[in-house]
């Protein structure tokens, strides 16, 4: 499985872009390129092997121990953002950010030898902005000399299975963007840096092998993969990410740490630490340096054992250590200098300062072979009935939260495009777009929207999106003023998800603008303010059915019975309810492990049912049939057919969960009638898995869609969040919606996850959306994808009072584009890049064979698809759009240069940015 | 009470003695004289009020707040002096003062106005050895600039009511002769900084003020007291510490701090704190500057209410704080800048890093007039339950340890004088006096001595002391072999306390060098190894009787019955018992407060007597007789009565203390039969007490001795180490003896006080000794003092094996002393200084007024008693002696040059220190 491509992934050529930029007048930014960097970069016969930059000495016929001096700093997670990096609220945990980074900074002037790298670039960015330029000349020097090193590099350690790929290239493009600015070449991270989130998915990997990074270095993975990779020697591997990315595109090389990201057990020298320090005065009782050393050595050949090469890391550094960087280094300094002096005596261990990326390029330089991995490490446990897959789920309202303020980043991102500098500055005062990007990004983060964190955290995420979206509300409200030539003021009913909207209840004629940031299939809908309140049909119907979809209903039950794609004239029984897992509280014999925020463990794998029935009542209008569901008096759902769907809509909604019985677990619901999914039950592709928890240790994370299907039909579940399921018995998938617990799970949360509704006691209540979609399996691609595309970015309404001006076209549609993109394609970004320029991204959205149609190779003429986006309007102020600003006139605003040639060819899975250089039209 | 000499001591005259060095051939370290400054200073209008060095600007019309970074660093405590040091065994606590010192140094160098001031030279010395010459030269240029000052400065912060102010001056001495010899005139300490120990002795700051500091600072006194002194406005005051020494050689101005030594409650920003940083980005949602000047400013003005002046001393730091020394001073550094600037907007508020002396130099410029104090603030109570009194007492065994090891140095110090460069290399093989020096200095800690460390840490003090020892063995035997002219080897039976002797127990035939460092009262005893294992008298006798003293029993309880000084013809009755106090076991409803180490609260003011009968059997010999008491399984005594002596001694045996009933408290040994003792009964020299103890707030600690006297009797105790003790009822006086106790007392130590025997799992058996003495009262002092001294510098006993040479003298006594000096005036200290200087300090050791004798001044001759000490054998060895070194001929080794005049005043109390130069004689 040994890939000769893969030498350009190994390689260390640090700061040899830097000529680069000189030579272009347009930025080239090649780490925010996502292109794999062997695209862009220079034949494998430049590459330099110099070592200089790594500063070390390095012993051939020795074994080489990699001392990586680091730190981990959680963009939230027991205390807020803005805690950790003040050192607020140490009571709940010792953690000062700002502190570390004076202090390593210090540290590493001291002495030439120190090495660092850094990785929060959320934080790294607030503490170099307090500095004076004669510190900020010094840290320059030392990221130019290789002494500070980036790695990862984005504005947080990204979650990997509560995420959506989208955000998470915001947020590295955020973060890299940063360093870039800052550093140019040598602020370049090298190396992704994945040490602590709670699995990781192959979906990452490819997005970091595009991003051009060399390797991929992670703590965490399943206690029994480990074993099974310690035995084989298989801890460093090769990822292929994709199966659509030809290879080496999505190659990425993997090395698994050896203990987590901790240092081996007894060399802890961080103030958070208790090791003995070396005490190496011998005229004092407790000199120790004999003991240090004896005791380092077989740890270093313990360690030596499980991996392959002469070369071998170590992590010196966990959470938030390093504020009194002084301990580590002192201590480093004496290990290094002691054990490396007894060489002298025939030892044959050398120990160095080093990085992640100077470890990579020896690794590369030992010329092995790395077996090939191609799946996810999902999920993962770290014993026998410790299963970290109640994150899926833990705290939906969160994750919700997250997907939608996604949309509406985007929307604002594409609009102050749209409406030119006044969007900044404009009638409605002066808004950003930073704010919501910068809190979307601390969104990403593992302990964030993976609902990991405190309860005070959780709040302080929310309040910064909220925030974030009051920023880009101005934006908005500018943009669509320019656009319209209209400056009545904009309402944004933020809570319609519970029909809440001053403005709509108390008028009956508003104006509703319709803004979607959707690219590639204008969307029409239509509020339907009044039917929805007056016209209500309160009939018993046992049918619903629309031009392409039809759902029939037990009518003794008042389940879900069929489901017909009327189309391709296919049906299937189809049956749904909810249920619960009574969750485990940590008092059985077998384990102490109780359900928390991280671990999901229901006592028993028999789910209880919710009820058997649900009282049900229907509403018909002419534009959607309605079936409610009351299961309970906490569980209700509204299945709906909208006329022009091709996908039923479930809309579920679960809670306050009651108290007794008093351990709770996941509502779920659970589908049944079709059979397999993509994870074989109770089987792991690369080892012979002992299944210990067969409920939990099946669950995977659904980001954005799933689906069970035979040969004939595909049922496929769109999500509107990041969920958890699985598919326990054959035919069936079920989804976790909610959580609710009592107990913490012992991994650092230190709280029950027991979310509260914000006005009563009560546990919160949680509603969402999941769209099924019924097609041939040939065809469920064409179906899900958009279907997928349209639900994570939906649209965002706006309302102004008063109707349509008379004679106004109760329709008008502007789009920003001037042509629709082929459906394949997707315009994943487009913002503001500088004053200047824009950074587009274009994706390919489908995979290798999941579509006939779409699942090939297209073109996009970036001139003619620059005027990117589109807004959509029903009401009359699209007539004056077209007026002012006709669609095509938006390509006109700017000079547009392209990255060498105007056209790209995308294939499918590929992502593609550019930056284009943009000036106004004279 | 105000007094104008107090100029002197207020003046801040910083590093001006710089030149004095210069001017003399002679080494004169001004802050080792123990003369009082003013006396070898300059005068008052020659004083510099420059307060650049203080690098401060007053605000006249302000509320100045003199910021004041420190730390404080016991040496030894919860973990031994090395495990602070490194910062080792950081599972007990967090504490590591190598990294202190790194700390500070680095975060001083950032910001010329930054301050901190350092106490422990124990610690700092370490540190200083282990610094690169860039960094000795760098601290150098902080000290000679004023930035890093040192306090106190001497080896340790010594306890004050457990210590013999000769080990105190000896670890001062140590401390700061470092200083000086390191940093020269600009390391010199101008203040005293005693901020944790328990209570403070008169005695303590007159060695202080005969030291030259400037003034004296602590936090520990009683509630009540402090309570009284914020209403009075007397925090700050005029300590007279001496009713002996002339005005103002005993003064000291003293301050109060207002918090302990810990910051206003908030503003804690050493990583062991948790209160909130300074975050002063205002885009933040934790901004709290406006927040964290309002909570100072109101800190200061409610201070400022209970002091006199226009300036206030914050003391910043606390245990071990500034390891990470960047979140104090970040910190500090904002609070100045934001608290200093709204003076722009009318604030009344200046505050400054500062130091104890500059701080002190402006209170001196405030021109007041502070309160007189004569007596102690002795016993401390930080409640109405939590006497600090148990501490005097804690420990006994390491307690008498100290002691002895005392002893062992001064004759270890004197023979090394004695026997020349030999001494420390010759033909015992190479030995030193600095290891028992550095050891007896770490163990005037006032967690050492004190007893209130943790177990480990007690036995390390002791492993310390006995380490030093071994090294000063080598010392001793090579001096005597170069004394003597024999290199027969030398036994010290270090365990004689139990008869534990296997040169003594093997060989009949013994020679016995008694080597006494006492010098001017040569003491003749005899081991009579023999007759003591053989000879025994076991007949019951009542009376012991000899040519002084004679002691009556009562035969039926068996008792002390009476006690007569037959050369003043005085008797009274006196009976003695032993008793235990019952402990509180924290578990009463009116105070939780359980005894420990620290805290003494009996659960019961009535303590239990052991027995009312003694068993006794008694011995008689020619030497000495013996009544042998046995009071119960754990309580025993032996009263005995030498035949020269005018003391009758009480050697007691207490323990192992028994398990039941369950919450043991101290044995104790109760006397009476005579009135008062100094201490009245429930009553404060300065306040109104409320007494809430009334056995715990009625002892007092006994350091040496302890009287009680009526016009005509006066019967004083001499004790063998520092005891607590009361005179609870009118005639009596109890002495606590042991404590063992089950619980902690919660102030820190986190363990109880359960000593227990090496070997066997039962509690700890301790013996000692206690000198009674009945004289009138005018003539107690002239029994007492020396009786006292002898006590406490006991001779040391070495055995060689075989008899005295045929025809050899049976009692040979050598003397390094020309002639006996005044039996007023003692050597407190003959050591060396250095290759070519020894160390000579004298003092007169009685008070003003209590002798008729010898309550005057003396004048003593140098050059007469520079032959300083003696040297006794019973033995043969002498004659060598005389052969070789003829005692006349030891004051022609050297060329002695003294400092102006060879012939030195002491006036009562008075202890002068001189170094001498010397020469070998050619």
């Amino acid at each position: 499985s040994r890939d000769p491509a893969r030498h350009k992934h190994m390689s260390h050529d640090r700061c040899l872009y830097s000529n680069m930029v000189a030579l272009s007048p347009v930025l080239v930014l090649t780490y925010l390129s996502y292109f794999h960097s062997a695209v862009l970069s220079f034949p494998l016969d430049q590459q330099s092997h110099d070592t200089s930059s790594c500063g070390y000495k390095v012993m051939p016929n020795m074994l080489n121990v990699h001392l990586v001096p680091h730190t981990h700093d959680d963009v939230g997670w027991l205390k807020t953002v803005d805690q950790y990096f003040y050192g607020g609220r140490n009571d709940i945990q010792h953690a000062g950010v700002q502190y570390i980074l004076d202090s390593v900074v210090g540290q590493l002037l001291q002495n030439p030898e120190r090495r660092f790298i850094y990785v929060e670039t959320a934080f790294f960015y607030r503490w170099w902005k307090n500095q004076p330029p004669s510190m900020q000349k010094a840290v320059r020097q030392l990221v130019d000399q290789g002494r500070l090193e980036f790695v990862n590099g984005g504005w947080c350690m990204s979650d990997e299975a509560t995420t959506h790929y989208s955000a998470v290239i915001d947020q590295m493009t955020l973060g890299l963007r940063f360093l870039n600015d800052t550093f140019g070449p040598c602020g370049r991270p090298r190396v992704a840096w994945h040490i602590d989130p709670f699995g990781h998915a192959r979906e990452h990997a490819s997005m970091f092998a595009q991003m051009g990074y060399d390797g991929f270095f992670f703590g965490r993975l399943d206690y029994q993969d480990r074993t099974n990779r310690i035995r084989t020697l298989e801890q460093e591997l090769l990822w292929r990410a994709s199966e659509s990315l030809e290879p080496p595109y999505a190659d990425l090389f993997t090395g698994i740490l050896p203990n987590g990201y901790n240092p081996p057990k007894g060399f802890c020298w961080d103030q958070s630490c208790d090791d003995a320090p070396i005490m190496d005065d011998p005229d004092l009782e407790d000199y120790n340096v004999d003991d240090v050393v004896q005791r380092f050595a077989a740890a270093a050949n313990s360690q030596a054992m499980a991996y392959k090469t002469k070369h071998i890391i170590m992590t010196m550094g966990s959470d938030f250590q390093y504020e009194n960087a002084n301990l580590w280094y002192k201590n480093l300094d004496k290990l290094i200098r002691y054990v490396n002096t007894r060489q002298a005596n025939g030892s044959q261990i050398n120990v160095l300062y080093s990085t992640p990326s100077c470890y990579l390029q020896e690794l590369h330089r030992a010329n092995l072979t790395w077996t090939l991995k191609t799946d996810d490490f999902f999920p993962y446990a770290d014993d026998a009935h410790n299963f970290w897959t109640g994150y899926f789920t833990s705290r939906p309202a969160l994750k919700r939260y997250e997907r939608v303020s996604n949309g509406r980043l985007q929307t604002c991102n594409q609009l102050e495009v749209l409406g030119g500098p006044s969007s900044r500055k404009g009638p409605f005062g002066a808004g950003d777009s930073e704010t919501l990007r910068e809190a979307m990004a601390v969104a990403q983060h593992h302990d964030a929207v993976s609902g990991t964190e405190k309860q005070h955290v959780a709040n302080d995420y929310a309040r910064r999106l909220a925030n974030g979206w009051q920023h880009c509300q101005v934006v908005v409200s500018n943009s669509l003023a320019a656009l319209s030539g209209s400056s009545a003021g904009r309402i944004y009913c933020d809570n319609l998800n519970v029909s809440a909207c001053p403005l709509t209840e108390a008028s009956k004629k508003v104006t509703d603008i319709h803004a979607h940031s959707c690219t590639h299939a204008p969307v029409k809908t239509k509020i339907w303010i009044e039917e929805y309140f007056f016209n209500r049909v309160c009939v018993c119907v046992c049918v619903c059915v629309c031009q392409f979809v039809r759902a029939t209903f037990d009518p003794a039950t008042g389940l879900l019975d069929s489901l017909t794609n009327l189309e391709t004239q296919q049906t299937i029984r189809l049956t749904q309810n909810f249920y619960w897992y009574n969750a485990s509280d940590g008092k059985s014999s077998i384990s102490d492990q109780a359900s928390g925020a991280y671990i999901f463990r229901p006592n028993s794998s028999s789910p209880f049912i919710i009820s058997c029935t649900a009282e049900t009542e229907s509403i018909q209008t002419p534009e959607l049939q309605e079936v409610r569901q009351q299961f309970g008096p906490w569980v209700s759902q509204v299945i709906r057919l909208h006329s022009n769907s091709k996908a039923l809509e479930m809309e579920w909604t679960v809670g306050p969960v009651p108290d007794p019985p008093r351990y709770h677990s996941p509502a779920l619901s659970r589908l049944a009638g079709v059979t397999s999914w993509s994870h074989r039950k109770d089987f792991r592709p690369t080892w012979d898995l002992r299944q210990t928890e067969p409920v939990a240790g099946n669950y995977y994370p659904i980001n954005s869609r799933a689906y069970i299907k035979d040969d004939k039909d595909q049922l496929t579940v769109v999500t509107d969040r990041s969920q958890g399921g699985s598919s326990i018995h054959d035919g069936s998938l079920e989804i976790m919606l909610h959580r609710r617990l009592l107990h913490d799970d012992w991994r650092g949360v230190g709280e029950p996850l027991n979310e509260m509704s914000g006005v009563f006691p009560l546990g919160l209540v949680v509603r969402g959306r999941l769209l099924l979609s019924l097609t041939p399996p040939a065809l469920a691609a064409d179906a899900h994808r958009p279907l997928a595309q349209e639900n994570v970015l939906q649209p965002l309404l706006s309302f102004t009072e008063g109707g349509p001006p008379p004679g106004s076209l109760l329709e008008v549609c502007f789009s920003g584009l001037q042509a629709a993109l082929p459906p394949a394609v997707h315009l994943l970004t487009l913002s503001q890049w500088g004053q200047d320029s824009l950074l587009i991204r274009l994706e390919h959205q489908f995979q290798t064979k999941e579509s006939k149609e779409h699942s090939v190779p297209f073109t996009v003429n970036l001139q003619v698809y620059t005027q990117y986006t589109h807004i959509c309007t029903w009401e009359p102020l699209g007539t004056h759009i077209h007026t002012l600003f006709p669609s095509q006139s938006i390509i006109n605003l700017f000079m547009v240069y392209l990255i060498g040639k105007d056209s790209v060819i995308l294939t499918p899975m590929q992502i593609r940015t550019f930056i284009l250089r943009v000036a106004p039209r004279r």
